[in-house]
């Protein structure tokens, strides 16, 4: 392949980024697996199980080869890890050259490196964008706290709430989920127990092949499941890119929302537009809101490629390969979700709020969402049937197009009980942007309860 | 409908059992949101804000309903929630009107009452199946401890292991999904925060509504989410519905080992076949292993809900209804789940091992299995390219027919290395049986884990 | 079970329909099967491969089995088939017993059976409802083509259309699958090939088996595949699910659509709310587009199943059973869509369309709209960057917040091209509701193409 | 990106190639684009709606353009079509330039675009490749139509077939998919409609737009669909990428099949082993069956991927931009699929077939396969209750580990049927080989009917 315009997915050419390919790249696989050859031969010259010098031996040769070397082998013996190890093992002397790969079988060297460079991805990619996108909106919860803004169920006005209060909401679920996401990759397992994962051939040199297995893995931040077979155990992946599938839905809900408030109609919203950008090839007018519309297409590629983690999951006896070549797919899966974050995060730092439509909309249905306030107070305040009562009265209204506190005020009925209320019930109940609850408090609660939560 | 073969759900016939409808069929879901509606007069009782005599009044109210007179009534409000509010309503005195579903939106009290049923029926019935179904692995994992059993992988013979270590693997994996599955149902969140989530109904009256929502859900042993819209955050649901997948996964890839090694060429198990039952309709002489190809089966239902259940997770602004429908039929999940850890219990338990075949399965290869501890001990007594010359050797025995052990004692190359071996050394290059590391003493150690972790 | 609320799965109370039962149900399965059963008698009979006689005993014999009996018999064999077939062969004489059953496999009763009630339930409900909605939209389509509304694009205007225009849309999808759908359903193969499709115990009887197969499937309005298993060929039935999922997107994104138009700000289409129905149990005033939410959540259950429909596929060698769980769930795919497609109808059919809305919402962008055409002619008089120009004027007017036109009118650069347009084409850069292109023409021809060619 | 090691998706590296990538890169798709732009000044010239010259000039134009070139225009316009567009219009003169893009929507480009390369990707890479694996079936079906081979339900014996025979299933399912794919890619409609559908600009210009539009699409051997929006309808994409996803599941069942039967236990195929070939890093006597394992793993990713398909084809109002992204990876499916196809015809071109044992396990249940014709003969004789007589007879045999048919000869009560018995009926029911009824015959006639309907 010469250039990137050759790439057949767009992770490789429009999607791609320097920082992902560092841990998720055929390159950067390839970089891990001699980490993981490399941790091997650390641990046996550690317990004296290899010659002195053998290390450095290794060392040095890891240093030299390159993705290409490894291809060309594998094309001969068409065995990605035992082309891995002849790259190895050409450069090494004849005492260190059985040192090599010792014991190990190819998963315990493909599937702990994947453990290392997933675990790597997911904390030194995924979750640090995630953090930043948490900082931009826990800005934008507590800048906007008491911006009242018409709550929306089902798309029709409910009751009012904050902006401050709308984004708080996702700061909740993101933060819940970058927590999730920090445990579940401090847990990937990464194994070192041979070819069926009975440490059949550790046992035959090494004392404590279970210790032995921690040794080797501890170089490399990770720990053994408590089973395995020739492979590790799947759910504990399975697990974490679940975890990257939902946090992604989590983005994509919050850029549908976005981009609904951005309906010409609505404009509470506006990604920001540079001043060159086009909206339309044919329409000069248009205003598009593509990073919410991206963030929602690649939403759904993520949900779609856990059907194929699951349906991974079921590896025959002691291994077969039919989750090999899928697995080899996973990569994406966190990759679409990093750029997905760093996307979201650029467009809701720029996000421009339109304040006056905020108001506009609040009282474009002439206080028709004060019909729930009015329910409550007057069955608070005895009446027996006060829905039934207040959905006549809105009815009414909605069809003699008049305020609904106007029919109200009008109602011999309901006059007695409009007395018993405090002013600021009364005031309430003729004026939306009043009737927010919690909404504001709840905002700022939420935001400084992540800041520290996350260390923010 | 009249019965149950009017039924088109095989939920609702062929797996159907009393005890998961017990909380999640319609009916129970009735009984939930009634029980969460009294949970709100009894918090209000405490609080005083409602007079004395109400709480008693909804309590004998809420014993009466039946789920016909809820369905008729929404048959004319076309509203569920508002039906059974009104079936409530209409058996309490005026006194008490007011204050069924007081400052309560609809899904505080559905969300709750799903909340409830899925963690019932997950601690309940889910989990103590699955305890059951570990039970039985564990004995197996410890009575066959040491039944040697050659090793597979891509359905080829490997190296040997027992078949209580091939058992051990489900055991840990099984262990794992458990105790995952006990911590999320019982962090599934309720949820009394009003129409959009920022308690602007309860605040007209009570005073902290967020302390309130505490003591509603405390009742139910529930806690509330950290943040609501007029729904709950539908994370916390996800996270448990796919662990409920994930240990569908684990016992239907426990149910395909076993239907393989029932294949009549491998014969190392069998489905325990009552006197009566009938294997085929026209091949007298069949033994189906279908038990494990039903929960197979149903282990793939399961993973095509959970696409459902992912793209549940985007709901517009402060909620739409577009989950709604599709979230009726999340019960099924765990319905089905429970069915099949049931059947796959009562299938174990009678599993019949045949130790004669495994015996004749790992001396098929005549030894081929045992090219890899040669390789390793060749290596480590200093064999420059140990790998490459069994491989030879291998390859040599294979085209001649015969035995490994056989063309190794003829290499003259090799004698040397052979000679430095201990007598246990060359016993195992020898001895299928011997080559099995630590897998009888991993099968017991894995078995008595899990079954303190889990208290069994 | 004692009643429907019992159930499970709401496609047992909540969606279940009396017609939809008469297919997909267990009971009508078994009909079927008996169905089936008797077509292969009265093929021996006509081949007189039986007695004279036998024919008639089955006959009667099918008319008096019951379900429950059926299922009582399974209990015991533990084997669907066998259990129906010794139901048969109770009832008869000993001269007819031989022939019940004769030469079959449990496949070729119950993939046929499975051939014939699909076949039907698609042929007898799910076509005949999508053409009472078809019927619907072309009197919407032809009844609205002159009814300007502007069109969005990203949930921004674009250009305008018409109302009939934009349904004349999903005249055309639900034209074309509908098509689809009645091929594939007439296509889909029974068997009757025996145990593992080589017709191995018809050879032993009869002469030309095919030919026999291909009889007996004739009376069942059936055809064999070309080549059958122990099972039929799944890939006829995964394009016939598959075309079922299609049609329940298209009415999902229909329904997407209204609901949209639904929103509060932009209210040009109103789902039609009755005198009693309540909107909600807290909010008095609202009316939520509930019906449209439900289509669309239900889509979503049907995309879920179509995963598991997909993985059904491999049936090992000459079939293995892991699909036969999960095919029971096969029927709710079509019942969902048909109930579905009920539902769409009976909203569809009283959808409020408002007018002045359509009207207010074209008028809104100030001409904004008219970038394109103003563009475009530009560009057609010889305006060598006629995009950017646009682009900047229209940049301009969102700024000052002036019509576009205006705008336009001042700028002296354009004002020699605007003398070179037509009367009509000026009309046009200032009349939104003459910029409709073919929309109206379009929307006709659309709706008198498939009403003739459906015959509708 | 400097080289694939960069790539992040396996499509990219691993499984990419030339041919694929002709089509389906970006660079390709950039092509396309161009071409599509060109058709349309073609049409302009040939109408006359452009000057002299015109043609000429973009005909240049778009061989200079280069993908990087395009990518720099559109990191500053942030719009991939009109940085195309200007990437022509720069090159030509001003006369030229108003006519580049004339009336056309960014979609009439995309959409169109993809539309072409989709259909030749299809016709020139899958369907030969399909065309080329179904010649090497239809071969060995030919070569194997009398091999006999056991039959397998369940992973179980159960009556015989002939290796050929089963062969023949897959060249029937194959055979069926690759006239969809034909039909289907040859039925992708193109756009030439405009910003909504509605032909609002080319209606400006153009007396008959609609066939404007069909002249456009013919140069590029495509046909418009009957109604689009600002986007062609999904559904014909999702029709043929859902038959992609159903041949891959055909590819992925014989690869299942093969697997199973290259089982230590089994051996009655194997894949081809070069000399060089290492099966196992660490064991060295391993022969996995790699390449059927990669293409049912391949498989999976195709059925994950579909999941997207179906959830993009909801698209709000005249189109929304949340399927876009997402769109950008359907050309994957394509490739992974080329990719096994190509893969599986190779490997079933080397596949060994061990017909010793293909003879060996069909003795391996010492006739038990034979109850069939027995209880069929018996049956057939007049025997009252055939099938419960020989499932005793089974049975017995089993537990007194005897051929059935000794067993069936000490039988007093069965004996005289057996007399009524033909000498070729009394053969077949004690030689499993002579029991295959159609299955040499059907092979071949399923070879040579797909030969001829495939053209082959």
């Amino acid at each position: 392949m010469a250039d990137r315009f050759h790439s057949i997915s767009p992770i490789d050419y429009r999607y791609w980024d320097e920082e992902i390919a560092r841990y998720l790249s055929e390159g950067a696989f390839i970089q891990y697996k001699l980490q993981v050859e490399f941790a091997l031969i650390q641990t046996l010259a550690q317990l004296e199980l290899c010659p002195p010098g053998v290390e450095k031996e290794v060392a040095q040769a890891i240093t030299e080869i390159t993705p290409d070397e490894v291809f060309e082998e594998e094309g001969k013996v068409k065995h990605d890890i035992r082309a891995l190890v002849n790259c190895i093992r050409k450069r090494v002397s004849d005492k260190a050259k059985p040192f090599v790969h010792m014991t190990a079988t190819s998963c315990d060297i493909s599937d702990t490196a994947n453990a290392a460079r997933f675990r790597e991805a997911t904390m030194h990619v995924l979750v640090p964008r995630l953090l930043e996108l948490q900082k931009v909106l826990i800005a934008i919860a507590l800048r906007e706290a008491d911006s009242v803004q018409i709550g929306r169920t089902h798309g029709q006005h409910a009751v009012p709430i904050t902006f401050g209060f709308a984004i708080g909401e996702y700061v909740a679920r993101l933060g819940e989920s970058i927590k999730k996401l920090q445990e579940l990759a401090d847990h990937l397992p990464g194994k070192f127990a041979g070819a069926v994962g009975a440490y059949n051939a550790s046992s035959l040199l090494i004392d404590d092949p279970e210790e032995f297995e921690k040794e080797v893995l501890f170089r490399l931040k990770l720990r053994p499941a408590s089973h395995s077979t020739q492979i590790v155990v799947p759910e504990p992946m399975m697990r974490l890119l679940s975890e990257v599938g939902i946090v992604g839905g989590v983005m994509a809900n919050l850029s549908r929302d976005m981009r609904h408030l951005q309906r010409t109609e609505i404009s509470e919203v506006e990604e920001e537009f540079s001043e060159e950008q086009v909206g339309s090839s044919t329409m000069p007018h248009k205003r598009n809101p593509i990073a919410f519309e991206n963030i929602e297409s690649l939403w759904k590629v993520l949900v779609g490629r856990l059907s194929t983690v699951y349906f991974d999951q079921v590896s025959e006896h002691q291994r077969d390969l039919t989750g090999s070549a899928s697995q080899r797919t996973y990569g994406e899966i966190i990759g679409y979700a990093s750029y997905m974050t760093k996307r979201l995060k650029e467009t809701m730092e720029k996000l421009c709020i339109n304040h006056e439509n905020l108001k506009r909309n609040l009282e474009l249905s002439k206080g028709a969402v004060l019909a729930e306030p009015l329910y409550i107070l007057l069955a608070h305040f005895g009446y027996p049937d006060a829905h039934e009562k207040v959905r006549q009265l809105a009815l009414k209204a909605k069809q003699e197009d008049k305020p609904l506190s106007e029919v109200v005020e009008q109602d011999e009925e309901i006059r007695p009980y409009l007395e018993k209320m405090t002013s600021e019930q009364r005031n309430i109940i003729s004026h939306p942007a009043a009737y927010t609850g919690l909404a504001a408090q709840k905002a700022r609660k939420v935001a400084e309860y992540w800041k520290n939560a996350l260390g923010l």
